[in-house]
């Protein structure tokens, strides 16, 4: 059936109609670079010779037939739908720099996965590849049997169902999620890692649930209470302190939805506190219990992990707000290039506020151009950033530097060393750079 | 362990610390209702009375200890997640009401499920629960033997791989995408049908892709092309006809990249369409031809389909953007409720722009009040809407009403049927009305 060139015009007063010639490069993105030129040049495309590709023949083979999949019914809808099996995306355990072999090794963690950066598109993570930090294993929670009580400093202890907690007030809110370990292997020698190794311990989700402060206001906390104790109901019974400042009571909640479902398991189903911008172990998962209290409650999370141990041997504790960071996705650690265009594409984002201005360079940080940033930029939450680029097979430095609304500036790893030393664990943030070989392979390097 | 009462203040300056007094209620959304209130009445919440909730006793029933997720070791990471067992929301086929025996029936639609509106959170439709429409089945498609060809009025027709197309500058953006068919129930006489049955051909995901403006650029599209022909390699062929405006120009994307991984085979795997705001069948999936015209193609999807048939035996054709529309999720159809609060949640969208206001009633119409909008509102993008309502047994009929930022408002189906008859089977977009019982049901009535 060949197309009709001849019909008819809108015929539908205001929905869209005729008019309206092809824009002849006035809009000011269209101007962003030569789009006809990076194509000409940039990428391998083959030019429109023949009609074969659009109307087979009748005499095909039978191995075209069985592969055309316009030459057979497709499947029919599913309950619960699957992504396609040509796709391979997964989580995976971290990988620890073997010195005595030269090789890294991926290490079969019982309590992480991290999120393959590499292969993302926008800012929502698939609730799917969420990356994972527990601390005993993922329970197997019944909702009907949870429970969320909170006592303490209050005028009427109270114990909620989950069910209860879905009828008040809801709020969703697009944030990211980042373990405070998320680049430890930053306060070491490089590796040759990917995206995933260096940064996955950060992902974004739609999170639905209720404010804190309603349900403080239903207990009536008292004037006194400065700080809860959120704990969780895995076998690890993680629990964390939590100051009650005035950000935390405006913005926390207790959830119960991730990205449009129930949150997932690994995300503390069915129920989990959301700090936006603190660190990830404050958002205590398969949440049991609040307390509230006059003073933080030393758990053995604030003191045998979670602090940042400083070049003078004193430890910070509560350094609970993951400060401005970045990261180029593609090309990344491992990744294998071609000359020609390619879009560099990576995350950025603040546990202060908004990003307000990402840079990238491609020299190793000599100089510095602003990259694109994906609107809307939502606050606390991870910004697509993208900058056009064409290689031409030279050495080359890729390097991006968030800028927040408070007017904080990642810094360069020399930088941040100087003042936290190398002994830390959590709360890297440098800036990062993956080094572009002559042969187009791209490898993790300090600079 | 009992958790320790004294303890340190924050170690770290700037990062959270102490100070902040709990609120009390001075901040203009925490007076929005009397939230002591409603919880003591509202919500049958157990008071605090013992301690063994919290620290159970070591000779506790083997039974518990099996259940108790703090007494076992939890699941590993796993490399792509699933849901909780215990959650069981699904697309499902379309209800058809069948008047000879009384009941309505699921029909095992193959080409339709539709999503759980009642089930969800947020604004994100997970992919796995995004509604599915096709016409002759989900195709199975290698993504590396996948070619998109432009060509047409063009002066360099070109084809492309998906991997050429990844390369090039990519933009995401959060939109609904609705099935012109969605709600075709209302036109016929109310049955008591789910949020599920009646609405359930819409979700929002966010997209990532390349504009059609680049790929444009690149084949040298000609000033007189001001048609698109876009052609799905499903085997249905579906083939729709996109008028080339600056609307379209401006939005429109070539589609890889569907809520942070690729895009769903249901949706279009690995390439479709997006035309932000335009009805579903146009976002064409499986996405293999763009060919430019002078004219509409007038495929038989734009006669024998996809039409507006009118009181006067005419048809609209073309009548492609999805105007502004409205449903409340819960309370709705078929669900049963109880005495005392519970927030009222919906969804509003329009396909020519942002929601500016959405309104509620609990009287039919007779009187309403303006619903809270969950920021960001996005435009062409599902809006959450939600509206703090105490029930006490009455009858009731609740409804919400959409306005947009062109000024329009969505109709009365009085209204709406005055103008389109009853003939049509796309593009309903009224009021929409769920009656409240006296015992608590919920079902789905015209008023």
């Amino acid at each position: 059936m060949k197309p009709r060139e001849s019909g008819q015009s809108d015929g539908r007063s205001g929905t869209g109609g005729q008019g309206g010639d092809l824009p002849k490069g006035s809009a000011p993105e269209r101007r962003e670079l030569d789009r006809r030129s990076f194509l000409a040049r940039g990428v391998s495309l083959a030019t429109f010779g023949t009609t074969a590709f659009l109307y087979r023949t009748a005499g095909a083979a039978d191995s075209e037939k069985t592969t055309d999949p316009m030459r057979v019914p497709g499947a029919p809808p599913r309950p619960y739908g699957e992504r396609s099996p040509f796709e391979k995306q997964a989580r995976k355990g971290r990988t620890e720099p073997s010195s005595s072999h030269g090789k890294d090794v991926t290490v079969a963690d019982p309590f992480i996965s991290l999120t393959p950066l590499q292969d993302l598109h926008g800012v929502v993570t698939p609730s799917s590849l969420h990356f994972e930090r527990h601390h005993n294993g993922v329970p197997a929670i019944d909702p009907a049997r949870h429970r969320l009580v909170i006592h303490g400093l209050v005028d009427r202890p109270l114990i909620f169902t989950v069910e209860e907690l879905k009828r008040l007030p809801s709020v969703s809110r697009l944030t990211f999620i980042e373990c405070s370990g998320n680049t430890w292997l930053g306060w070491q020698d490089a590796q040759d890692l990917t995206v995933q190794d260096t940064h996955g311990l950060t992902s974004t989700s739609e999170w639905t649930g209720v404010k804190l402060s309603t349900l403080l206001d239903a207990v009536g906390a008292r004037r006194d209470a400065t700080w809860m104790l959120a704990e969780g109901s895995d076998a690890a019974g993680l629990d964390r302190s939590v100051p009650l400042t005035d950000e935390v009571l405006n913005e926390a909640l207790i959830c119960y939805g991730q990205n449009g479902e129930a949150l997932r398991p690994e995300q503390g189903y069915p129920l989990r506190l959301l700090v936006p911008g603190f660190e990830g172990n404050i958002n205590v998962k398969w949440l049991r219990r609040l307390k509230l209290g006059t003073a933080p409650f030393m758990t053995r999370w604030e003191t045998a992990k979670y602090t940042d141990l400083m070049p003078d041997g004193k430890a910070y504790q509560f350094s609970l707000v993951m400060e401005a960071k970045s990261v180029i996705t593609a090309p990344s650690g491992r990744q294998q290039i071609h000359p020609g265009f390619r879009e560099i594409r990576g995350l950025a984002w603040s546990g202060r506020g908004r990003v307000t201005k990402v840079e990238v360079s491609v020299d190793g940080g000599r100089t510095w151009q602003e990259a694109r940033l994906q609107e809307p930029v939502l606050p606390k939450c991870h910004s697509r950033f993208r900058f056009p680029w064409r290689w031409q097979g030279q050495e080359a430095i890729l390097q991006s530097r968030c800028h927040d609304e408070t007017g904080y500036v990642q810094p360069s790893r020399e930088d941040l060393i100087k003042v936290r030393g190398t002994h830390s664990i959590y709360h890297y943030n440098a800036v990062h750079s993956w080094k572009v070989e002559r042969d187009g392979k791209v490898r993790n390097v300090h600079v």
